[in-house]
C-alpha cells in the first residue's frame, strides 16, 4: 500500500482481441503508455501538483497518434474531428472543460486555461475556439490531426454501421478516451480526461468526458476518476461522482465504490467501460468491463506499470 | 404529505428586490407560473407520465418572455442568444441534452427528442440545430427570441461590469434557469431544465442545466431535481446527483439533502441559487439562498401554490 504520490493512466477502453496485436504492435503500446505515464510522474516525483501531473501525461497521450485524442482523435461521421476534454482539482473542486474543438493540439490545456484564467468550468466550439486563440495557442490545420488509420477507420465503420446496426464489435470503432488521475506527495487529487470522440459520430455529439461527475471528477475528500467507455451510460449513471459518493456517504472503498459501478450497475444498465480512480491511500485502481483497457500506474519507489488486457501487468 | 402526483417548477433565482416589485409586476408572476405549473399538472391529473409533464411545464415557461429560457432568453456578450435544455426520466435513468441552440423556440423538447430519437445523451451546436430541422422544428428568426428588455439588460451589464467587477447585485444579470420536477400517478419521477445562459457572458460558455448531475438529475431511486443559479458552481459540487446520492447513501430525507447541500455547501463554496426537488413520497421543496426564486408547486388535491420571495406562498 502506497502512501506516497502516484499516477494512473488509461489510453482508452474497448474490445480489444489479442489475436488482432502483433507483439511488435503490442510492445509500441506499453512503450508509448511508459511514456505518457512518465510525463505525469516526473512532475509528481518532482514535488508538483496532481494537477499539473494530469494535465502533462494527458497532453502526453494527446500528442501519440495511437490513442483517441489531441492528435489520434477519431473522425465523426462527417469526416470533421471534435475535441472534448476536462480538467478537475481535488483541492478545491476548481474545474474546466472545452467541448467541440478541431483546432487546439491540446484540448486539456485549453480546459486547465478555461479552469484556471476565466470565471467559467466549460466552454464549447467557436467561443472555446475564440479562447484558444486569446490564450495564444496556435490555431492546427486539419492536416496535424488527419492520420490515413483514422480515414480507414471511419469508411470501416460505415460500413459496418450499413450491415450490421448492432454489431459486438461496433465498440471498436466507437469509444476511446484517454485520461489521467493522480495524488500528489501534498495529498491532493486531480483528474483529467480528454477525447477525439466516436467514429462515425453524429457531429455535435457531447460525450462523458466534458461531463462532471460522469466521466472525470476529483474531491480530495474521496477520489479522483477518469472514465473510458460508452460515454452515455456514464452520463446517465453519474459514473464518475457516483463513485465518489459511495466512498463519501456509503464509506465504500475505492476498490468496492469502483467494482460495484464498473463491474455492477454499469453493465447492468447495457455500458461498456471502465475508469482509473485514486484516493487519499492506497494505488490506484483501473477496473473495466470490457475486453482490455490500455492503462499504466506509476507509484512512489515502485516500478511503472503497464497493461492492455485483463491482467497481464507488466514491469 | 401528498402521496398522488405533484409537481414543482422554478423560473430562476437571484437577487430580487421586493421594492423593484410593482403589486402589478408581481400579480403577472404568480399568474405566469400557475399557467406553466397548470400546463404540466393538467398532464399529472389525467394520469399522463412525469417526463410529459415537465416537459409541457418547460415549455410553457420557455414560451412566457417572463423567464430566461426559449423566448426570454437572455444575450450574451456579443448580443448573440445560447440555449440550453435537458430532461431525465428516472424511471430508466434516460437523458436527453442540447447545448447552444439559438434558432429552436422550445430547446426542451429537442432535448427529449435526442433523449427518444438518437443513441445519443447531449448535442450541441450546429449539430443539435441540425438534427432540430431534421425533427421538423422550424428554423426560427432572431426576432422570435429579441426583446427589448433583454437588450436594455445587456447594455446595464455592460455599464456594470466596466464600474465595478465585483458588484454584489451583479447576480441580477448573470442568472437564470427555467425547470420543473414531478412525481406521477405511477410515482415515477422526472426533471427538465431549460435556460438562456447569462446576461454578457462569453459566447460558448455551457452551464449547469445540461450536465446531468450538477443542474438536473432523475432517478426513481432517489429524487428529481432541476437547479437555478451561479451554475459553475452546481457543476463542481455536482448538486443534483450529490443530493440524490445523500438519499440513496446516506438515507438523508429529500429536505436533509437539499439543505444540507442548498443553504450548506453551496453557500460555503461561494454559490447562490437554489433547486427544486420531489422525492417518491412527500412534497416537493424549493430551498434556495437568494433573496428570491420564482417558483409553484402543484399537488393532487390541492390548491396551487405560486411563490416568489422568502415565504410568500399564494394559495
Amino acid at each position: 500500500m502506497s502512501e506516497g504520490w502516484a499516477l494512473a493512466l488509461h489510453g482508452g477502453a474497448g474490445t480489444m482481441n489479442r489475436k488482432d496485436m502483433t507483439p511488435e504492435k503490442e510492445a509500441t503500446y506499453h512503450a508509448a503508455l511508459r511514456e505518457c505515464a512518465a510525463a505525469g510522474s516526473a512532475i509528481l516525483a518532482a514535488g508538483g501538483a496532481a494537477q499539473d501531473a494530469v494535465e502533462a501525461a494527458v497532453r502526453a497521450l494527446e500528442d501519440n497518434p495511437l490513442f483517441n485524442a489531441g492528435r489520434g482523435a477519431v473522425l465523426a461521421s462527417d469526416g470533421t474531428f471534435e475535441h472534448d476534454a476536462a480538467i478537475m482539482n481535488g483541492a478545491d473542486r476548481s474545474a474546466g472543460a472545452v467541448t467541440g474543438t478541431s483546432t487546439v493540439a491540446n484540448p486539456i490545456s485549453l480546459a486547465r486555461q478555461v479552469k484556471d484564467q476565466t470565471d467559467y468550468v466549460a466552454l464549447s466550439g467557436q467561443g472555446a475556439e475564440k479562447f484558444a486563440r486569446e490564450m495564444g495557442m496556435p490555431e492546427m490545420s486539419a492536416d496535424y490531426f488527419d492520420t490515413p488509420y483514422r480515414r480507414e477507420q471511419l469508411a470501416r465503420a460505415k460500413v459496418a454501421q450499413k450491415v450490421v446496426l448492432d454489431h459486438a464489435d461496433e465498440t471498436e470503432f466507437k469509444t476511446g478516451t484517454v485520461g489521467a488521475v493522480a495524488r500528489d506527495a501534498a495529498g491532493h487529487l486531480a483528474a483529467a480526461t480528454s477525447t477525439g470522440g466516436m467514429t462515425n459520430k453524429r457531429p455535435g455529439r457531447v460525450g462523458d468526458a466534458p461531463m462532471f461527475g460522469a466521466g472525470t471528477w476529483a474531491d480530495d475528500r474521496s477520489c479522483a476518476v477518469s472514465g473510458t467507455g460508452h460515454g452515455e451510460y456514464f452520463i446517465r449513471l453519474a459514473v464518475a461522482h457516483d463513485i465518489a459518493a459511495r466512498m463519501l456517504y456509503a464509506h465504500q472503498s475505492l476498490e468496492e465504490a469502483t467494482t460495484a459501478v464498473i463491474m455492477g450497475d454499469l453493465p447492468k444498465a447495457g455500458g461498456r467501460g471502465g475508469v482509473i480512480a485514486i484516493a487519499q491511500k492506497g494505488r490506484p485502481v483501473t477496473p473495466f468491463n470490457t475486453s482490455g483497457m490500455y492503462r499504466a500506474i506509476v507509484c512512489q519507489n515502485a516500478e511503472p506499470e503497464t497493461a492492455i488486457f485483463v491482467g497481464g501487468e507488466q514491469g
